[in-house]
């Protein structure tokens, strides 16, 4: 029997998950192995143990275990900013005269303005109990960057954040958020690190890219006592962490006996993707239940729908594991598509093993329907979305627009990631029509492809 | 029997509130009328009807009937964001090492940042229920602008922005934001209205104010066919509409038998601080509690604490109805405080006689201490407020570090009008140490006092 359903369904705090779910254990084929670099040999966790704390690289490694207990402390934390809301958008479905049904689990509430957050506390605090006095990233967009900070103002933490050099410029009020919660912001590349001060040498009055920014922060994590190095997606720990929206999901779904038809999700290194599906695919997996997945990503960085699925390397300066991946080859150079956060040329290793299985498809859209479909849904749900979601509200319309053709009630439920707050330097370009699209060529892509390491898998 | 108190106190849709509460009708001494500015007359239904819509109108000036049913249509809109978490800092009670109990009302959880859209939907709704085409207001910080943007966007009606020119320029997001909804945001003066043009002649080159983009907002309301004047603060059906925030924070406490003793907010014109205060001050003049409460209003602009009662424009043009409000003078020119929603040289007239009757206090805040109060409720509670939020967050721990001395195990209430995604200037401003602070001195108060109009009350 089902109960009327408010327009955001809002889980209590006692039905909040208490572990995460880490759906490669239950995947018959496993998602293949981090490669050390230097040995071309699986890495181990003691191994990564020098890049990242102990327990994160346990997780980063481990494909049997289905739960990882929450420890209290973050789920403290996530109840500042969590349960999010799971949204039934009455009113998107009414203007699209559509018999679906549309959800979305809004990951935006919250400072940071995106899901990133539910990592970023995650690991976070294993640096802290492990006894570290701090943690290095790189930060793009700023979404990574402002939730690792938060996180590490609450407990205390040093957080030093290498921030690409044109987004340093172009996005201060990022950085300001960043400071503001106190972490120590340097544009990159800097002359902080050896390898910033050679970029720079060699590339006068570079404004920097993230695979420089990476390999900055990887060493300065190396070279300080009591540090180490965290990464906001790509991860198999990241999933787990953001398993979290997809657990939300369900159980907001299973409370009003809901079942979903159609689950949507913006692809940019898989990390709110891979969280959102995950228990979904896990019922797939075990034969429990079927849906259609759509992993949606830009045109102009296609890594699922044109990639090729090989060994590659996850940063440009070639310092961190090889992955097994769907990728566009790591000199890929993205355009300067504005959604920030889907800018990268590979995707994670469990969603790309789990797309090459067939349990998902995937789909790519142009920048400016992409802008098109956030504008409506700005005016008719009230929430300005950041680019990077609206990926995923473009084809959840698409797919409700089909529904309004063939009369199918089906149920639509997208992740809406974050908002676009810090967006509107793009919204300026498509409120005044002076967006453009991109879609590389096949002599580019070709070109990225031969550059692959040629690992034999 | 107390229920255990969770983080966040979400009301069911079916406990929101379907009324507005008039707390003028309880007042035995009632809000002295408005007065046509030509007549100097208590201004008539039909007088204000060529401003305002005429239902608008009507709620302006009754002071009798204690409740107006919340239309569906605004119900539903409501719906979209409301009902807003009441929230119990316990990480902020934590770092105070205070034995009080701290809630707030987070009213920054939808793309306008701000409380501001509980009045904008309300006025959109009934200028749309009596067929016209649009509306026009003005802006200074543009909370309200982008609220009434959005709810126009909803509703289709035309909506028509006169920014502040310096904030136009200085605030390009914020302007986007209100363009991505379809308003039309024109910088003020400008050379579309009469006194625009005159101004632009009289002071070439004028940054402008907000009484100068009231004058042109209203001028173009009234030649134009179809269209009328809306306004975000300051006017009595403003705080009818805000009381949804103070009857959720009443039914969110009363659900889990908390009993406030101390609620506190900050006080620009007093939409938020008259909405949230609206039903506890209704039960103190009814004789049903008691209650402590306190107005923040920054030192720079302290028209409760240091202004006079007296009638005075509500507009530098003195276009609109004279209101008997605290005071500084309309010729009163704050100081560049960046809590623009502060800004204003007056008071809501039933704050004010409210204020004069001793059922609430004023305190006045200087900048520098406001952010960093701001600051630190920022990394604890994971929020990062509005300078003009951040007001009642500095109160609230003076008041929470009383509680330190004397071990009272008060219970503190307070305000959280919304988020500073906007005002990172401000913010990098204050991370840089270069943050002022400034008082008006009593030769610039008796000087601005003297321009009074002389009014027999």
């Amino acid at each position: 029997m089902k109960k009327e359903i408010p327009y955001k369904i809002y889980l209590e705090e006692q039905e909040m998950p208490k572990a995460w779910y880490n759906v490669r254990a239950d995947m018959k084929k496993k998602p293949a192995p981090l490669l050390n670099p230097e040995t071309l040999k699986p890495i181990t966790v003691k191994e990564l143990s020098g890049i990242f704390c102990e327990e994160l690289a346990k997780q980063e490694l481990d494909d049997v275990t289905p739960y990882f207990d929450i420890p209290e402390e973050i789920r403290n934390f996530y109840r500042m900013y969590r349960p999010s809301p799971l949204v039934r958008a009455y009113c998107l479905e009414e203007k699209l005269e559509t018999p679906a049904h549309i959800y979305y689990k809004f990951e935006g509430n919250n400072t940071s303005g995106s899901h990133k957050l539910n990592s970023a506390i995650a690991q976070a605090y294993y640096a802290k109990r492990q006894g570290l006095r701090g943690v290095t990233t790189e930060t793009g967009a700023g979404q990574w960057g402002t939730a690792l900070s938060m996180a590490c103002a609450y407990l205390g933490l040093d957080c030093q954040v290498y921030m690409v050099k044109c987004s340093y410029e172009q996005k201060p009020f990022r950085r300001e958020v960043m400071r503001t919660y106190g972490a120590n912001v340097t544009p990159s590349p800097s002359m902080t690190t050896e390898v910033g001060r050679r970029i720079n040498a060699q590339f006068p009055g570079t404004s920097g890219s993230l695979g420089c920014a990476i390999s900055e922060a990887v060493e300065a994590a190396m070279g300080q006592e009591g540090y180490r190095y965290v990464l906001g997606s790509v991860l198999n720990q990241v999933l787990l962490h953001q398993s979290v929206i997809g657990l939300e999901t369900k159980a907001a779904l299973d409370k009003y006996g809901i079942k979903a038809d159609t689950i949507i999700g913006c692809a940019g290194g898989g990390s709110n993707l891979g969280g959102l599906i995950s228990p979904f695919a896990g019922q797939m997996l075990k034969g429990e239940a079927d849906y259609e997945i759509i992993a949606v990503e830009p045109a102009s960085c296609p890594s699922l729908t044109r990639g090729v699925y090989a060994y590659d390397f996850c940063d440009t300066g070639k310092v961190c594991p090889l992955s097994k991946m769907y990728t566009l080859g790591s000199s890929f150079i993205p355009s300067a598509n504005h959604s920030g956060g889907l800018r990268y040329h590979g995707m994670s290793s469990t969603v790309s093993e789990l797309y090459d299985q067939g349990l998902l498809i995937a789909r790519s859209v142009e920048q400016t329907e992409v802008f098109k479909a956030a504008q409506m849904f700005a005016k008719v749900e009230g929430i300005l979305p950041a680019p990077e979601s609206s990926h995923a509200i473009k084809v959840a319309v698409d797919e409700a627009l089909k529904c309004r053709e063939t009369g199918e009630e089906r149920t639509i439920v997208f992740g809406l990631t974050g908002t676009g707050y810090f967006d509107m330097v793009a919204y300026q370009k498509f409120n005044d029509g002076q967006m453009s699209d991109y879609i590389p060529t096949e002599e580019e892509l070709e070109k990225s492809f031969a550059a692959l390491p040629h690992i034999p898998v």
